[in-house]
């Protein structure tokens, strides 16, 4: 559409489920930001992962451009190969982000057939009518940015997921300065992140996480100490790297993907590992227990994850022992929590002492640093991005407070399409949005059919009832049997089952009375006089599957 | 066991699952404290409600004299009538307690054959050799109550669920004046509230809410407002409804729940009720929406409850509209998080603003209040209370912080049996404990076994084949058909399950080749075969079923 318009379409992100990916388009161009995947939430059974709807692109394949990402954590990267399989388009990000693509499109064999390009913060990059500049912030991973896209109506600075750290432990401060040059020259519009936008105050700095640090490994000299963290926190690591090194510890680290990122980290630079201070999780026995630090993934209470193996005693190499300490370096993402205290109490029944307060701080700005950007940016419409809409809402409030017109604040939905030129912005129209189930290989042949009847058999298990009949008629050959699987622990042979049975017979007795023949006739007249008798008597309502067989068939 | 020893043995309170009951023995008397139940946690699927395994008391139902009650709460009484049903004893509690504990009797029908007694602060009872003594506390729920167990070894103090609160709405504060008595007098343990020892300070008062509602009524003079609070929070509801009439507005007491315990309480004088200010909820249409309050139940985002319905337009008098306030006088109990956030978002998106800052207050002590009771009742022994592991290994430091000998704080786990006597305690042995589901109508006939396939069904669905052999023989008649619930969204006429009876039909064919007759080895290779292939396909493990019929059985 040449219509001198630009368009701002989310296909994720704004709602719970949280998978980022973001249209804009001008005229012909269409530059993706980030592709994020999802975990499934708890009525999505048997659901690996969720990946966004991406039919709109695919539609419009002929005007994408390119693909650039924030930052490098799954819910902005995790979806890059499976979008990229269908459409395929060159990606764009700083140093760490693109490594860690790297090894995603390694791994689903996609890194021969993908451009990447490699881009330092300052750059700027021409897709089409459309400039992309890549502003660094802080985050709970390095090489966070924000993002300056200018088209000929004006520029958007989208913040991506970031924080204010005016010390951080590596690397620099976000760049305010830049912030301020832009709100300057004229922001046309800010898309800024809404997670702790309902949290006042400011964001502490990552260093105070290094102090609480020190103060545990002073405080347990004589103990081994365990620290549960984000494995794409980099710096997070290597700040406990650090503290280790100082106490004169060695250093484990276990999970395969904390051993994963971090390789990937020290492979660019971003992580610098003493000399000799790397153990193998095989060498831990050669060490005396104070000398020793295990660096794990598991922190959310994930059950396959290598702390909670650790806290069950499913690990092959470490169990918890007395005197153990172990500190969470994370706060439980919500949802997670009756998992985490599940480890929590798992860990201090093994006598381990369990210390989480003061070990974390977040990657998101919270409501002063949000005043902060807008001040600085001084956007005449506010856009706000990543959260809930709970957030979403929670930052409208905070624009309205530093200045921006109510009227110029624009919540928007997954799918909604915002139309933006120098003076107005409206919302026009839908495009097509959701979740994609993934579920082992699969990806989408997943759907809302399967996911009901996997609740359904969760809830009340199945009864299956099975006979053989002549062909055509309703004589029955062999048969009924009836079976269940999660139903009530009652045997075949038991009295339930054989009731169960002669309602059955019962009702095939109606059947042959009144000469019907149909299957799904017969069928169903058994399904209703099965799931009568079974609701009558135990008030429960099981999937009920009636399967005739016919000879020779 | 006339051994002159007390035997204290928690049968359940002291996990993540939560359900309060506690033995205590001296020689030929048990007396049990509460009677809770708890709710499923995530993974037991289609349970309805959990409760303790009583096979210890049913045991030695001879001796068992009396349950105690401490106070109303699901926790602690939920359970009463299935344990009644097994060992009919008599029931004594307060006066709220005690008609909370009838409401659910007669919902059992077990209202006539139940001796019930309600008690008064101070009151003494005596059953056998042992002596309780009701002490009044506070809670989030009124008449909550704090024991004094005497036997002749000595007196132990059980604080039942508590917190200090010198300003409380209604009644009178805790009755620390007796608790300084006992210590004085000497108390051999005390068995102190966890729930909150993590947290240092104070609760606040229950007062504090009613400001913060005066103030949000204040604010929000033109609005409708819906409270959503705990239905057991008594005088919650009666903070609500006092600012509803100080602001005059007509009140709505919505869900079940709500309208239950509420008119139970005004039926026993513990809420009053303005005259001619409640109203049904038919009638709110005939009020402006400035002159109406609905009080709720679903503050922990359950789908069923008044809320959620209100919230996603399935209930039939009330939906949200643009400007109605919704305040949350309650917090997410851990595990609801998301729950409750999704109900927030959907009110947040139909218009409403949410409140949910400044509203709550525990009802739990936090650790200065923890040291307090430690402080006046100066016990020999620690006995850490309702909570999980790290909640008692929590209020274990305080304990030591406060003087108790540290080889003195005993940490119990369900089922273990604690012998006290004067000078010494010790955990001698364990009783059978743990947790029952109640599905249905069905209590306990839902075991390990149905839960583990409702969870293998809940994760990839269940895949049936089905075949009728001659009798004796491997030779097929009809089938093999193949067909599968909550699996992938395909028709049995799909390719891949064409090809999955093609599967069955080879193994089939190798059955014949090595004339295996055995219906269970048919089976097993049959389901070999066909798990093989799934896997190997698509990397996924459905149940798989595998029926074999014969003609003429």
């Amino acid at each position: 559409m040449n219509d001198g318009k630009m368009r701002i379409i989310p296909l994720g992100g704004l709602d719970q489920i949280g998978m980022n990916i973001t249209a804009f388009e001008y005229d012909e161009d269409i530059v993706v930001v980030d592709c994020g995947l999802a975990f499934p939430e708890d009525d999505m059974l048997g659901i690996d992962l969720v990946i966004p709807d991406t039919t709109y692109l695919e539609d419009n394949i002929d005007r994408v451009r390119a693909l650039v990402i924030t930052h490098g954590h799954e819910d902005h990267i995790g979806a890059i190969p499976y979008v990229l399989r269908k459409i395929p388009i060159p990606v764009y990000g700083t140093r760490l982000t693109m490594a860690l693509v790297d090894n995603k499109l390694e791994e689903h064999e996609l890194l021969d057939t993908t451009v990447r390009h490699v881009v330092s913060f300052g750059d700027r990059i021409r897709l089409g009518k459309i400039e992309v500049e890549f502003i660094r912030t802080n985050h709970s991973i390095s090489d966070a940015c924000a993002l300056a896209i200018t088209s000929p109506v004006g520029t958007i600075v989208h913040t991506g997921d970031f924080k204010i750290d005016y010390t951080p432990v590596f690397g620099d401060p976000i760049d305010l300065t830049r912030f301020a040059e832009l709100g300057k020259q004229g922001v046309l519009a800010l898309m800024c992140d809404s997670t702790n936008a309902e949290r006042s105050g400011f964001t502490n700095s990552e260093r105070t996480v290094g102090r609480a640090l020190d103060t545990i490994f002073s405080d347990h000299a004589s103990s081994r100490i365990l620290v549960a963290t984000f494995s794409s926190n980099v710096d997070r690591v290597q700040q406990i790297i650090n503290t280790a090194q100082r106490y004169g510890r060695k250093v484990v680290l276990e999970g395969r993907s904390m051993r994963n990122i971090i390789k990937t980290a020290i492979d660019i630079g971003y992580v610098k590992i003493p000399e000799g201070i790397l153990i193998d999780i095989a060498q831990i026995k050669d060490y005396p227990d104070e000398k020793t630090v295990i660096i794990t993934t598991g922190s959310q209470g994930e059950s396959m994850a290598a702390l909670s193996r650790i806290a069950t005693n499913m690990h092959k190499m470490v169990s918890i022992r007395q005197g153990d300490v172990v500190v969470f370096s994370s706060n439980p993402i919500p949802g997670n929590e009756k998992a985490v205290f599940k480890i929590i109490n798992e860990l201090s029944l093994k006598g381990a002492e369990v210390i989480f307060q003061d070990t974390h701080v977040s990657g998101h700005a919270c409501q002063e640093e949000i005043k902060l950007i807008y001040t600085l940016t001084k956007p005449k419409f506010a856009i706000p991005v990543h959260g809930e809409h709970r957030h979403l809402m929670a930052q409208r409030k905070t624009a309205i407070d530093v200045g921006v017109d109510k009227d110029n604040v624009i919540i928007l939905s997954n799918g909604a399409v915002l139309e933006l030129d120098r003076d107005s912005a409206r919302i026009n129209g839908e495009v097509q949005n959701g979740a994609v189930f993934v579920d082992g290989l699969g990806v989408g042949d997943v759907g809302n059919v399967v996911l009901r009847d996997r609740q359904r058999l969760a809830e009340d298990g199945i009864v299956i009832v099975c006979m053989t009949l002549e062909p055509g008629t309703n004589i029955m050959v062999s048969g009924p049997l009836v079976m269940s699987r999660g139903f009530v622990y009652i045997k075949e042979s038991d009295e339930f089952m054989e009731e169960a049975r002669d309602v059955v017979i019962g009702a095939m007795e109606k059947i042959r009375d009144r000469n019907i023949t149909s299957r799904n006739k017969i069928r169903d007249n058994i399904k209703d006089a099965l799931s009568g008798f079974i609701w009558k008597r135990i008030k429960r309502s099981p999937m009920i599957l009636s399967i005739i067989m016919e000879n020779g068939e």
